[in-house]
């Protein structure tokens, strides 16, 4: 499984990390244009510094930059640069770089080993966690990928400091579901803390992101290739807001935010049909309330949108291929589980509608 | 580790083999042109009548098939006909279709089964087992790729009737080579069953291609990722056929003819340096000419040259990384090493020079 690493100053240790972890000091360095500008410079000295070889990449920060085009011409600056087996590759960046380096480096050679060293708190708390890299094709995102798990997973919190505040609230959405679906005292340690975590305090935000890793790290390592339903509860709240990324067009929403939206969706259907209590409930939407809702078009869009429309998108896909929606509940606070049976249409309907009332009423207090 | 059925035909039972080893009946099935003519419209009729799904894909019988671009046209036509991960692939052909099937496999949705179905004898006895996969960069063959097990490699020796015969000649090259490196037994029944081997006779050709399929597949599972050395073994003979396909620059030469090349030269190393006695040398040499020494042009350009350009040419792409070249020898027929130390050039010419004269020697009996 992954190694992980939370640490500040990281990079002042990477020659001791990478050694006792069997890593070579040969490394191709991937950032993208903003990681490049803000830490590349000190970064290559402090690589130079420790005795490293490194072949320094820059890609475009953007969503296109995962495609085979790209790969393709890093490939061919590996080889000229004579990047070979012995070498490993560092992905400094958000979740456009991990995926992409990645993938690279699962395929250069037939596999090279991939370190992360995730700059943005999605990042930190998920998408570099678990192995799942890819590449988009023009009929559809992460299409083309592999499972290649990273050899070392370096988070040093001190880089969310460069993040707008915008950022940090749609990164914190994974948090506090990690918290919903495996750690009541986790989720309540989150709540009493928001104020000083949401500031980037310490030691309250290292708490919050090495726990994070360590929930996805874990349910990772119980289920790597999404056999038993347990990594699929990583997808608390997502069903719903795929639909809701989809009904917006991706367009002025970012992914935390549909998340909060959809989380406040699956505890309203897991309340609506049994599993979860009405006090919890209550208790699950007043945190996410604390952890701010999205608001502005992203909450008119939601509220202003009738139940029905939002199904209608989460079923999008789904229909001409004949298959179900499948979603992840929780029993109580801190306990997920993925439901095997079909839910019928007017369940969830009903959950939208009553999410939308909770909301509302959130949003009032 | 990869299920292999060596069956005459093969194709008739491909609904209850792929049933037996839990593999679904929504095939996609890769061709190349060649297959696709030969065996295309039978196979897929037998696929409908046995009540499989299947999704036809046919790409030019070539080399540069195994692209970028290939791969990317493919994955859109898959995915333009909802070819999900319930799907498998079955790659019906040599190894370009065997690498590009595998390589696409590998990636598409994170990875689906790959079913190989090789045609030719190089395809049957070596590439279509082992999981290497990969596609082609401009600047380098086999660059980009993975380890991808096959789930199942279905060996149908009639195919074999409908190659060339220099094809047979050339494909023998690497069965005799698993004799010398893991079963002296087998060498000496390839040996005396030669006549019926090339003239494809059963039950002969069946017991060469098992037993060679069966030693790959035996080394592979005990060294997957090529760490202990004893996945290099199956390199004997291809050091010195490397360096001969590039001095050819890969022209007039089929790989198995500079393998069989190689491995007099090989053989010819492993008494120099005092592994293999003066009579095993004899031996393996009379086994090599008895299966065909590659004649014409690839034979003068063999003995034409002299072994300091050979030697060149071995030694081009270690150069400029400060690499040395690594040998695999014989410490008796049917039993291989990798030596780990460095070999000094001029042991190295004195083998090819030993090796051109027991070459003319062997011809001129």
């Amino acid at each position: 499984m992954n190694t992980i690493i939370v640490k500040t100053p990281v990079t002042r240790h990477l020659g001791e990390l990478f050694s006792k972890n069997g890593l070579s000091k040969k490394t191709v360095v991937l950032f993208d244009e903003n990681t490049r500008n803000l830490f590349g410079s000190e970064l290559l000295d402090l690589l130079t510094e420790q005795g490293f070889q490194w072949l320094d990449l820059v890609v475009p920060a953007k969503e296109t930059s995962k495609s085979f085009n790209t790969a393709n011409k890093l490939y061919g600056k590996m080889i000229l640069a004579d990047v070979d087996r012995s070498w490993n590759l560092l992905a400094v960046g958000g979740g456009v770089v991990g995926d992409l380096g990645g993938f690279i480096a699962a395929s250069y050679y037939r596999g090279i080993p991939i370190i992360q060293l995730p700059t943005t708190l999605l990042a930190m708390t998920d998408s570099s966690i678990g192995g799942k890299v890819a590449i988009n094709h023009p009929l559809g995102k992460n299409l083309i990928g592999f499972f290649h798990l990273p050899r070392l997973v370096l988070i040093d919190p001190a880089y969310l400091k460069t993040l707008p505040m915008r950022e940090i609230h749609a990164g914190m959405a994974e948090v506090v579901k990690y918290g919903f679906i495996a750690d009541r005292d986790f989720l309540f340690r989150l709540d009493r803390h928001f104020s000083e975590i949401i500031a980037l305090e310490e030691p309250f935000v290292t708490d919050a992101i090495r726990r994070s890793a360590e929930i996805k790290s874990d349910v990772v390592e119980k289920d790597f290739r999404e056999e038993s339903g347990l990594r699929a509860t990583l997808n608390f709240g997502h069903t719903f807001a795929h639909g809701l990324e989809k009904l917006a067009d991706y367009r002025y929403l970012r992914h935390g935010e549909a998340v909060t939206i959809g989380m406040v969706c699956a505890l309203s259907l897991s309340h609506g049909l049994g599993y979860l209590n009405r006090e919890e409930l209550d208790q699950g939407v007043r945190i996410l309330r604390k952890f701010r809702f999205p608001h502005g078009l992203v909450q008119r869009r939601f509220l202003g949108e009738s139940s029905e429309s939002l199904l209608e998108y989460m079923l999008s896909d789904k229909k001409k291929l004949d298959r179900k929606l499948r979603f992840v509940l929780l029993k109580s606070l801190g306990s997920a589980f993925l439901l095997e049976e079909t839910v019928e249409d007017h369940h969830v309907l009903k959950a939208i509608t009553e999410a939308k009332e909770l909301f509302k009423k959130a949003l009032a207090c």
